[in-house]
């Protein structure tokens, strides 16, 4: 569980709602239903178009692994593959067949479905990168529906506010009011650039290292696999895989 | 039939109209000719100075893609493949010959074509990998255009404000003009930021992925049927053309 | 010809100069020597600076080919080169080599010289590969011209109109000054923004499409040049053209 | 110890400390705590919702490396590559066994102790490489956290500023207020801004080019040790070797 | 001698200065020490915080460059080549002996003491390329000091602006300074917007154009050398380099 990113929300919103009362602001007025409603819901729009039904259910699941990123157990990971070196060595391929049914890992069990099944270190290395990229480019897809909506959300939040900009402009005749309508126009601006900068672009940003991670460890695990394949001795297969930890 | 695409639309527009009555504004005053004549006539002159004629067509054509994406029949697809490679085993490869003639999918019967008449697998993969890259290359072409539009319109909006605040400008003698004056000017702003940021920049990113989908699975056909090319068994085209399954 | 583009000059400024009409404002308002001078002179001085004189001269002339792109004839080439892998299979590479002199396209021409000289296959894609290479980037390097204009324009409008706005400033206490000298500012903006986005990026873009185009065409011209080099058969190398066609 | 950074940094500051100076303000002007609350926590949020923690952390201790970057011996490291070599070649590869011990540069000595365990010169290469690839994937991830500072800072800044903007625009029956309190908001813009252009972005650049010094320095070691691994003479490797020298 | 560079310089200045006059502005008007002090110190500083030393000293060395670039003597250096293949072939590679110490170009006389040393083509190519790529890299980064000094300035102009407004703000009582105030403080946005826009990005870019150019022209030579390493005859050789010439 990362905590970083939920402490980092609290010190930026603290930051924003802490500064508005030390400059002597009500809270309240960084409160407003209507500039709400514009920009999140023409953030959300926007998103909608442009984004397949699949991979827009896909970033809303996905949005957990900012606090909770998938398991990446780099050294348990290392210390399994070696043993799976070791046995293939006494046993033979076959003798993994067990260890390939229970392997929780989905990628690793395919990458031992097909070692058990004989397949050449070739063809796995191919198959599996195939699926590889393939994950990769399905997970970068989903990340960048946030790395989007934060790319609208400024320019909508501006859109609220020349809306609200238009609708003073058309009351000039009641001066006392200029003042608070332009102040409620401004909170479409900090609602759009704040919710792409403290939370839909750092958002993008950690699932894209969580996705970048990912894939080097899925890569270290197909390494460890073709390397098995291959027949190596298990001391050069950890001096390989140990390249991979930070 | 991809509805979230229509739906995307209505919530974008929704929230931007909601969001101007909430404020207690007038729809009527987010309506205005001047403004669309300049951010849509500027917008599709820059887009047409900049276009191939042919390559603007089928920009035309492919804004149906967003609501109706082309077929992808991914397991069906996979199934259909395995079918083949049997009967490419059994028949040998001139067993395909009916096959490609009534293959609906022009990629799939090309490809096909290509297998009967006994070009090698390396010749196959050539040939069809220059198509796939013409087309691919020939679809984002037409897809940058909403993209270069969503680029545009933007600062086309802008010329509208600066040419109806110059009016204003020109005007001050009259206050009471001042205050309205500016409120339509601000409107070309909306108009151009508004279409770039809920139509044309969402509908050239929805477009993309439907291209990136339809050349993924393109390379998956291709992959098969240079398979069967190689006389792989239909066991081993099955695993590799998975891979390619989400 | 390509009329797409001129006609798209027409509706751009036909839009922009319509608005301003339907607004109510007067043409001459848009027309201002002082921003003229500012934006073209500092944009075209901007673009010197940067631009070795060879290609600011090929960028002076390419301009012709957004309504005059060098013609590209598709299909009649994948005859013609038909045609020729024929005299090859029948005289011998030798029977080409009045046509090689007689070929009006330079690059064909070159391409056809290497194969009558005897050339091995390796070596023509080699040569022609290094050409074809250097043509584009040349090429690009050019259309480059345009789109860094188009940079420097908007900003350079920028400095017109702050010059402007001091000059206003300075006159502050002759009021009735104020709104026509702001105007005044404020139609450098308009040439600024204008100039790159309804002229300037559009060029440049159109130009690199031209380019895109242009090098997709010789790519094929050169497949089919060292598939004959290699002997194949007409219909193997009708198979390999065929995919460069749209 | 590279002063240039820090002396850029008083030069920086020097600049918009003097130049308010001599236009007659007070440097208390600048001096704001709510700007300093909302720009710095806003930022620092931001950056850590995006960051996983150990990256965090490595980018805090990797601030040190753009005064002390880390030690590029080059020319020194040449000859002790070419010693190696030669050492080699007398005594063999075990030869190096000591050396690969007391070598302190923890790169230079896992290479080493590839060299002297006799593992191919192929792989080597490929460990090596995945090692270099990581080492540089996982400093430029740090790297990137400036970076990525240096893009929100700026635009929490135009948030300080609008949330001040809101707060004046609220108090406008004061007018006596109005300019010392959009005084106070514009310096939030100053420090975001500032923050992003003299401090964030330049620190992320420097340190990016001590990151691709390392690797190439890195690279050059590595292609040493396979040069020694496949047993070239030591007047060919430093040929190889100078060409990485400036 | 590029004297486009030095006339584009004054078109620019011209443009500027000229129109101001035309305005009818005092071009004392835009001469202002704070803004100088500002912009030049800021930019100045935030680029000497990211340049290491060396690559500072050579990018101020390098600005002589975008007047009088590296000679590049394509036909005159093709001749050469073939002449030394002639050498070559008459009196072995030992006849270019004398030539590879006289030869004044450093680039040329390194590839022609690798070729008389008998060192084999693959290598001299494998050497020259770490060094050419060694070079373009620095040369680059170099370049890219002008780069980021054009990304910095119109921000710290923008600085520059925003402390002047404060100043005029804190300073509302006395309404006659107020336009006076402004307009100097926006002399320090034309000096920001102007540095990149009209010397610093237009050098960058031209120093990029010079820095390709003299990147293909070693290439070239590369490839005339390791064509002569291979034995090819003279014919050959001009045919592969000629493809170089525009």
């Amino acid at each position: 569980m990362d905590v970083l990113t939920l402490f980092g929300v609290m010190v930026a919103l603290g930051a924003i709602i802490g500064g508005n009362i030390l400059e002597g602001g009500h809270t309240s007025s960084l409160v407003q239903l209507t500039a709400f409603v514009i920009v999140v819901g023409g953030t959300l729009g926007a998103v909608m178009v442009q984004t397949p039904f699949n991979v827009f259910m896909r970033a809303s699941k996905m949005i957990l692994w900012i606090v909770m990123p998938p398991k990446i157990e780099g050294e348990e990971t290392v210390n399994k593959i070696i043993e799976w070196s070791k046995i293939s060595r006494k046993e033979g391929l076959l003798g993994l067949e067990d260890i390939a049914e229970q392997e929780p890992d989905p990628f690793s069990s395919k990458c031992l479905r097909l070692l058990v099944d004989g397949s050449d270190p070739e063809a796995i290395r191919k198959i599996m990168e195939v699926e590889l990229g393939n994950d990769e480019h399905r997970d970068l897809m989903a990340a960048k529906v946030y790395e989007s909506a934060g790319g609208y959300s400024p320019t909508i939040g501006i859109i609220g506010a020349v809306m609200g900009l238009i609708h003073v402009m058309q009351n000039l005749k009641d001066p006392s009011m200029l003042g608070s309508g332009i102040a409620v126009a401004f909170v479409a601006t900090i609602y759009g650039v704040g919710a792409a900068n403290l939370l839909l672009l750092p958002i993008a940003n950690k699932l894209k290292a969580v996705i970048g991670r990912r894939v080097q460890y899925h890569e270290m695990i197909l390494d460890g696999i073709t390397a098995i394949a291959e027949g190596e001795n298990p001391r050069t297969i950890e001096n390989k895989l140990l390249a991979y930890m930070p």
